[in-house]
This record gives C-alpha cells, sequence and structure tokens, in this order.
C-alpha cells in the first residue's frame, strides 16, 4: 500500500465487475455475459473506483481488462441507461457523462500499463474502454464499434474523438465515429488499433502473458513510459524533451537500472524489482 | 434558416463554382473542366463564402465537394494566381494566403460533414481542400500531389502542414509535402489519405449516397461529432473529456436520442429528425 | 556564412563523428564500427553542436546522417555511458540527458532537412536520431529497437514519447517504447516508420541522391517545409493557418517562386537557387 494513503478505505467486494490479484498483476473482468457485458451505472463507477484504488494500492504493476463469454463489452446498457437518461434533469445527464469520461482517464493515467483482452463485440463504451488501454490484445473474432451515432450521440463520447485520432489517424477516426460502422479485427490491425493479434480463443490468455512480463519487468520504467506517452500527447517538443530528461536522470537512480548494469557486467539476465 | 441571421442577404448566383441542393445535401462542383478546376481569386472567394452561407441557412446536413471533367482539382492556376501574385505588395500577398486559408477553416469548422469526390487529379490547392474534408471518397484514378515546393513554395499551404501529419502521420506527411510527389490511390488508401475507395468512375455516386445517408441519418450527431474531432486536435485529455461530456448531456435531450429508443422498445427502424 | 554570426570559431576538426561537405550537402557518419557506432559523451556533444553549427553556417541545404559499418547506430555506449552515469550525481544526470535530448531538438530545428541513411541496427538513441531525423531511408537490414525498458529506463527518451506517436500512432508508438521490441524493415514500413525502403546496401547511397535533390532544389521552401510541420504539431488550426500565409507570402517574394514561373511561361525546367 502507498504510504500516501489517507482515511478511505478500500473496498473488499466489487458487485459490478469481478477483480482478481495474482503477484503484481490485477485482472479486472465484466461479467454480465448474458447481457454482452452491458455496463450499467454500477460498472462505470466500479470501474473508475477501483482503477484509482489500484493506484493507491502499489502494488499492481500491470492491470488485464476483458469480458466474460462471448464478447468484450457490448457498451451502455440499452435498458438501463438509455432509458434513464431519458428522464434526467441536465445536471444529471452531466453526472453521468462525467463519470464515464472519468473511467477513460483513470485507465490513461493510472501508474501501470492496462492491457485489454478483446473478443467478439467492442461496442460503444466497450470500444473505448478497449481504446483508453495501452495494449489491445484482440483475436480475429473482435470487432470494434463506436456506435454512438446509431443512437443519435455524438461519436466523441468518453474521450474517443481526442484519443482515436491519435492511434488510427484523423481520416480513419472521422469515418468511424461519425458512421459507428464495424471494424473487423484484419481492418483493425491495418490501420493500428490492434496492438497483438492473438489466435482465435487466446485473446485473454495473451493479455495475461503480456501482462505478466510487464509485471515482472522493470515496472517502474513501464509505468513512466505510459506517463510519458501520455502526457506528451498535449506537450510541445521541447516541454517533451525536458521531461524526458528530468524522468531519465530520476530513473537513472533506480534499483533496476543498476540492476541492468550489474547484470551486463556478469553476463546474466537482469533480476528486475520494478522499483 | 437560421434565426441568428443579420441584415446580409443570400447570394443567388455563384459564378465561379456549381451549387445544387437536394434535401439536405449540398453539392459544389468546380466546373472549369477545360483548366482541370483550376481556381482562380474568384473560386477561393466563393468556397469561403458559400460555406459560410450554408452554415448559415441551417438546412444544409452534409456538403459534396466534386470536379467536373478529367479530374477532381489541379490547383490555384499558374496563371492567373502564380502570375498576378508576382506582381502583388506583400499586404496584397497576404490577404491572398489568409482567403485561401480561410477556405480550409470553413470547410473544417461548417456544423456539417463534408465528403470529397476525387477523381484524376487532387494537386495543390486541391489536395488541401480534399485533405480539409471529413471524407474522401476516390476511385482508382486518383492522384493527390501537394506540390507546393515545386514551385518554389512551402509545403505548408493553407494548414496542409497542420492537417496532413493528423492523417497520415509525420514520417507519410513530411515525404508528401517536402516533395511534392504524386501519390496515387492505392498508396493513399494504405496510409490513410482515403476514406472509400469506390470503383472507377463512381467516386462523385458513392460521395453522394454517403452525403444522403448522412443527412438522413441523425444529423446534428454527425455535426457534434464533425466539432469535436477538429476541435480535440487541439485539446489535450482533461478538456476533451469534459468537452464530451457536455456534449452529450445536450445530445441526450435532443429529439433522435429518444426516438432511438422508441425505435428499439418498438423493435423498427428510427426515424430520424436531425435535431 | 550567415551575418548573425558572432564571436564564436567555428570547429574545424570534429573528433566523435565523420563530417564531410559537398555543395550544400552536408554527411555526418557516425564512425565507431567496432562498437556498432555505440555513442559517447563526446559523440552526443558533438552531435548537437555540429548541428549549431551547420545552421549558422548557411551553406548547408541537406544533411545525412548514416553510420559507418555493420549498422547505423547501437545506442547509447553501455560501458563508457551507464556505468558512467551510475556514478554521477543527479545534477549531473540531468545534465546529461538535456544533452541528449539537445540532439533531437536541434535535428528538429535546424534549417534544413534531414535524411537519416538506415541499416543494420538503429537501437536505443539510436533509433531516436533516426526518429528525429526528416526522412528515413532504410534497406531491408534495418532493425529499431527503442529498448530503453531494456534497461530499466523510460521509453520516452530523447523526445521519443513525443515524436513516435505523432509518426505511427499512439498504439504502435506504445508497443514500441513499452516493450523495446525489435521492428524489423518490413513491418516499420507498414507503420510508416520508414519513408523509403532501399534495396539491400543502397540505404547510404539513396540517402545521398535524395538529400543531393533537396540540396539542388528549391532549398529555402524545402526549409521552411520543414519548419512549419515541426511548428505545427504544437500548434491549433487557426494557428497554424496563420503560419501558413504568412510563409507563404514570404515566400512569394522569393527567387525561386519568380524562376518557377518564369521557367513555366518559357517551357523549360526551373533553376532553383534555393533562396
Amino acid at each position: 500500500m502507498s504510504p500516501f494513503t489517507g482515511s478511505a478505505r478500500t473496498t473488499e467486494e466489487w458487485r459490478h465487475l469481478r477483480l482478481t490479484r495474482d503477484d503484481g498483476v490485477a485482472t479486472v473482468t465484466l461479467a454480465r455475459p448474458e447481457k454482452l457485458n452491458a455496463l450499467t451505472f454500477g460498472a462505470y463507477a466500479d470501474l473508475r473506483d477501483l482503477t484509482a484504488e489500484l493506484a493507491r494500492d502499489g502494488s499492481v504493476r500491470a492491470l488485464v481488462l476483458g469480458g466474460e463469454g462471448r464478447g468484450f463489452c457490448s457498451g451502455g446498457d440499452v435498458d438501463e441507461i438509455i432509458g434513464a437518461t431519458l428522464a434526467m434533469e441536465t445536471g444529471q445527464l452531466l453526472d453521468f457523462n462525467r463519470m464515464t469520461g472519468q473511467v477513460v482517464r483513470a485507465l490513461r493515467e493510472c501508474p501501470f500499463p492496462v492491457v485489454a483482452a478483446v473478443h467478439g463485440v467492442a461496442a460503444g463504451a466497450g470500444a473505448v474502454l478497449a481504446l483508453a488501454a495501452d495494449f489491445r490484445v484482440a483475436d480475429p473474432t473482435a470487432r470494434f464499434a463506436f456506435l454512438f451515432t446509431r443512437v443519435g450521440l455524438s461519436g466523441g463520447d468518453m474521450g474517443a474523438a481526442y484519443l482515436l485520432p491519435r492511434v488510427v489517424g484523423l481520416g480513419h477516426a472521422t469515418r468511424l465515429l461519425m458512421l459507428g460502422e464495424q471494424v473487423r479485427a484484419a481492418e483493425a490491425e491495418r490501420i493500428g488499433l490492434i496492438s497483438v493479434l492473438a489466435a482465435e480463443g487466446r485473446a485473454g490468455a495473451e493479455a495475461a502473458a503480456l501482462a505478466r512480463r510487464l509485471a515482472d519487468g522493470p515496472a517502474l520504467a513501464h509505468a513512466q513510459t505510459k506517463a510519458l506517452l501520455t502526457a506528451e500527447l498535449d506537450m510541445p517538443l521541447a516541454a517533451a524533451v525536458e521531461l524526458d530528461a528530468a524522468t531519465q536522470a530520476l530513473l537513472m537512480n533506480s534499483a533496476d537500472y543498476a540492476e541492468f548494469h550489474a547484470a551486463f557486467s556478469e553476463r546474466r539476465a537482469p533480476q528486475w524489482k520494478g522499483r
């Protein structure tokens, strides 16, 4: 646990998703397979709060996000969410949409890499959750659909209009967000939306293996790489170069950097400590 | 017509391009085929003013931009523009170059998607007009050439040095803008410069079909998607997420969002109103 | 020599790299082939200082950066640099990392295009040097590896976390910087990391030919294209359009723009002066 923890208690039981932990790797599973893991108000809130708790915890070095059953996540539940929002006042609508955006910010800003394991449908908010991850490990059944305009809403949901052009370029992003069409795995790989293409049925296993490798490696270096990638999207070149310099100077005092040099000198593999 | 219209009268006759309108779809055709639709001072000014008038009009929900004859647009006319600018004073040169840039800003900032129908040559300013569109529907004869350096000018013309790296990445953009080489349709599709590849001779028809689909759909959602894509290129993540939240809260009060839910509940197709 | 030169003398002898000059083309060769051109403190400093001197010189219109022997550059020397930094104080570590970042800024901000000729390994700082160039001319033996995390450091080194997402997109950039895996030429070309794929053994010759063509062409236009591409990554659309307008107005007073028009009128090839 981080020493910078106040009075807030950690939550032992997560009702809207499944959490398992194994030696530095946390695995969050959307577990409502009868509804293709459609998200409820509680699921959004749990994703936001869980990511914050794991960030505070200090022992998590990689996070896997996957879905149980036939697909990854079909997005916000039509009955529970669309129906409910139609009855909301302006302030409530803003609160809800800020919450969903907070999930994306939490995934982008947490101090460990996030690996999405995608099979089957990743639609609406489900597609944006995958987009907000650092890695998308997908199998050939994966289908991404940013289908917000299909329900009458803006394609720019939860930061999608910010993130997608930075992943696949403005041309593809405009097409995907404006039309809400399904992108199958082959196209997703071609345009850079998939990080690792796994064999069918192997997305979960390969995502877990990648997370294990990240957690067992120089995890502080991984965390800083993620932090710089996130921050430098919003920085000019000169500031980015200065941030890189300060970060490397910091990490040159880390245990893992010294360990690399010792291992190299002794012609053995480094034993990473993640700090 | 928008209620936010002052005293300025609309222009009934456009002398430097052809405008047709059909139930929410405006089609602008560069119609100087004997000169491969080379742009004149009047054509730039008309493109800027027409886009502004259509934005004010309120009834346009999608715009098609195409060229008559053998190609899309060969760029600024060598005789009428290059020759004339050689005799201009500094202030006039700045006025001219600001005007061409205003065309690009108008296309990026107008409240409806713009579909460029590209066949044959799209060169110089013609290539940038296509680049500024939201969709580039092109057939296999399409050839893009950002040939500004070939006439001794900067490849960064009319915002091209801003837009092209955000569409195809900095490496390809540097090569295309610095060398001014022709990019044929196959490469343009591979690097993300083409949105939809049409069969030969079908760019205009497919662009019209896409515009029709956009205009008949949830057009306010499309317009907001475009606005967010444009704005969020220039915003940090946290601000983008906040803008998305405010926009979705707004659209959750729209007629089309309620219509989607009603249609979904009644198991019928939505009847979009575009508001 | 630029008239804006103060008292600082030019350096006649570069000890840590090889410099040749030929009619507007400067060629810098990393020439420590027995160590795969591993960089030393002196080599970083020379790259920074040499680029600044060439920028001040005024006669250089294109720069080729290559490596002698079996590869381009294997990055910072494990013995001379990693070993030495382990003994440094905080301020010295910051100085060192700022220096390496200054090399990247110098390559991005110098007033002439930089062409990297890449064969064999381009690893660590070597990969970032290639990334900072305007063109990467590579042959099929080229292997890029941003292997910083493999030594326990951040993948965001020398501006890599800023530049790489803007060249290949955030998804690929995250994978490459976080994992430090080798990217072979075929993949590098597919994701946009290679500008020109040369035949085996021909990267140097093709890079030299490209630099010759750039230097013999409208070199001021090339320089401004580079400056705008660099600056407009960090500017909003409206400001970029204004910068383009001012730049084109300036270049419309250039000798090369008038020469293009004269040559076009006389149906002959332009004789570029580069000003």
